[in-house]
């Protein structure tokens, strides 16, 4: 914290932006499709041409994360590389290019009574979000918020700070570029964590909470927020191969769902195979693992296929409740599509979970009864994205069932309301 | 609370039913449609047959009710009198020939990376719901969860609690009769509060909480529960009467809205005139009100135009923002559109508003701009229901925009799940 900023009154620097975020809101709802989309197109324009201003502010962030002694790979997640800067530009113009979410009516239906109902999509109002140190999701936010037509405030990570507070100027830039409230979006310019705890706590301003990062932040938040938040826990991920399957098919799937990245929370942190398939399936699996350094943690009959190998160890019972987000993976071998199936609903964490089979009853029972955000077959877990499934940008994944689940992308900033068109009528 | 009752272990009960709840829910989000409306046609047959014994046990609770000294208005919401069952009865039957909202797949699009990207509508689990001394909403909630796939389970009021255990034991002989557990609708057996505690903390039991009941009731339900609340708070319902309007209609429409039934949360409750039809208008609708013995608070110019009478009183500040369920309503003269749409958006209560005009663009706007669940052209606010809205029955009316906004029916107990039908894809 600056000497600057030890003198802030922050709870009544959050009401202010909190208004503010009000107010812009409601200009924000009502604004024209075009007017959005200039602003979309304007902020791309602005992080292309601002690189050597943006890199010097990136580099302070930089020596102080590393005169901090931060770990190289957390220093990473803070550069805005010319990359990362072509990317998130990209983005912007990738939204702009989508229809407009607001003001879609649909459904609308005319009653016996005389009236014609149906819904219309708006805006939630104001969301409140906290992210880790990555500059990059600062106009990822801004972008999906300027498009739904909602205000934000954004609460990002300490160690990027001075990269995000000139990230934030480019889009007050665009918006005011095209004739809309710079207060739209608004990123709070004080690392002190007392910030957080009158953003989440001022249902009059924020309608909702999207906290990312750590599970201990996110349920603290949960807890102490007094407003809905769409929230992202564990992703303990399974694929099963089924009985009947292409054996071929099966070790590529599941070889990229596991190793193709492992800290990503759709990632494969535990693999069911059916007894029918499990000798022939295991020690091809088992060799892509040992290969790739995978570490398999076995119920007693999948290590037993597999032999002694160095890799192989006895799963305890709490591995199957494991994320591991590193190159280890559960296997149990299971006798049915119902073991599987009920396996995967007590130990899974409902994030995404996919089945491998060519049977054709079984991929629909899985699809039905398997109770998680994302259900698959045949594909590999890591397409649980709100890129791959084609929302644009996401602005998180939610672990609910309530209001959005799995990807959350620009619907997921929005909410039906009911509209009725009348002639006059009265109820009787 | 009777002898028997007081050696409960209230938080021991309440965690058997919900552990039993989460068991069925299982069992009820599989279920085959046909197994769901047997059940509730078995339960129409079963209310129609079971007369005497309803009449009996429903004696109980007005008897109790009467020795208690409530209030006649509020015995009378006690009554299983052969209509509210000949009512409830044809709910059921409404609700079965309904088309099944669960296992709907929607938008399925074919990706860029092979895989196919949908939607499936899946049951939310548990709900609890907490509601006054209706009996007849036992079985409009338990009607709803069947055919949602959900598990409930139902804290009714005290006093109905004969009544509500009476319906119970026929739902859950329908529940059988359809091959389904009997605890997918569970009746809480006692009217200890601390039953009201438990229910709305068990998040690992149940999903959401439908609280029902007066606005401190729902204040306190929502600041205490660890899951997601539906709620319904204020009614503050306007009815704006634009410059451009078909007379006739409008006073016929304000009429309907404001007097058609005083305590329904959709009554209008204040009525804004545009000045160039204040004059024309404000006299005749006065008329109305003074004719059906309605209060008339007013601001300077709608109580200048209306005249000196005994029913029209000036209005303070506070009345812009009161829900009066009462035969009494707010007048104010706006010179805009726009001052009116600030003003609902400001003093409203985000339920339902209607705006009376013959001019597409204004009526476009008060649609697009009034952030309220229900939006209404030329009708009467008292259509914002469920039934009136082709959902059926309504488990409540949602004053939230989160997850469900304005009348919630089937839809609002369900979410969708993402489903990715592949070919082997993985992520490149």
């Amino acid at each position: 914290m600056s000497a600057a900023e030890t003198h802030l009154d922050i709870p009544a620097l959050m009401a202010r932006m909190g208004a503010a975020a009000r107010t812009a809101a409601t200009t924000m709802a009502a604004a024209p499709s075009a007017a959005k989309d200039a602003a979309l197109r304007a902020l791309a324009r602005r992080l292309r041409e601002a690189g050597p201003a943006l890199q010097a502010a990136n580099q302070r962030d930089l020596e102080a994360a590393r005169a901090a002694g931060l770990a190289e790979p957390m220093v990473d997640r803070l550069k805005l590389t010319p990359a990362v800067i072509a990317t998130v530009a990209e983005g912007c113009e990738q939204i702009a290019a989508m229809p407009d979410p607001i003001g879609e009516i649909t459904g609308v239906k005319r009653r016996p009574s005389g009236i014609s109902v149906g819904q219309m999509r708006v805006p939630l109002g104001v969301f409140g979000m906290i992210y880790e140190s990555r500059p990059n999701v600062t106009i990822e936010a801004a972008s999906l918020a300027l498009k739904s037509g909602n205000a934000c405030i954004l609460r990002g990570g300490s160690e990027a700070l001075h990269s995000n507070l000139a990230l934030a100027a480019l889009v007050h830039a665009a918006l005011q570029e095209a004739g809309l409230p710079a207060t739209a979006v608004q990123l709070v310019p004080t690392t002190d964590r007392a910030a957080v705890g009158a953003l989440i706590t001022m249902p009059e301003y924020v309608d909702v909470i999207i906290p990312r990062g750590g599970k201990g932040l996110i349920e603290r938040i949960s807890a102490e927020a007094q407003v809905p938040v769409i929230k992202h826990l564990d992703g303990n991920c399974h694929t099963y191969v089924d009985a009947e399957v292409d054996l071929e098919m099966a070790v590529k799937v599941t070889d990229n769902a596991k190793t193709q990245k492992y800290s990503p929370c759709n990632a494969t942190e535990s693999l069911l195979v059916h007894a029918a398939q499990a000798a022939a399936f295991l020690p091809r699996i088992g060799d892509v693992f040992m290969a790739k350094g995978v570490e398999m943690r076995c119920c007693a009959r999948a290590a037993a296929l597999l032999g002694p190998r160095p890799r192989v160890h006895r799963a305890s019972e709490a591995d199957w409740g494991c994320e591991y987000l590193a190159p280890i993976i559960s296997i149990k071998v299971v006798d049915s599509l119902d073991e599987a199936i009920t396996h995967i609903n007590r130990h899974g964490s409902h994030h995404t979970d996919a089945i491998l089979t060519t049977n054709h009853p079984n991929a629909m029972r899985f699809l039905r009864e398997v109770d998680s955000a994302s259900v698959m077959v045949n594909a590999s877990t890591r397409f649980a994205d709100g890129f791959e499934y084609g929302l644009g940008a996401e602005i998180g994944i939610s672990t609910d069932k309530f209001h959005a689940r799995g990807p959350v992308g620009l619907e997921g900033l929005t909410s039906m309301k009911w509209v009725v068109l009348g002639q006059g009528e009265v109820r009787g």
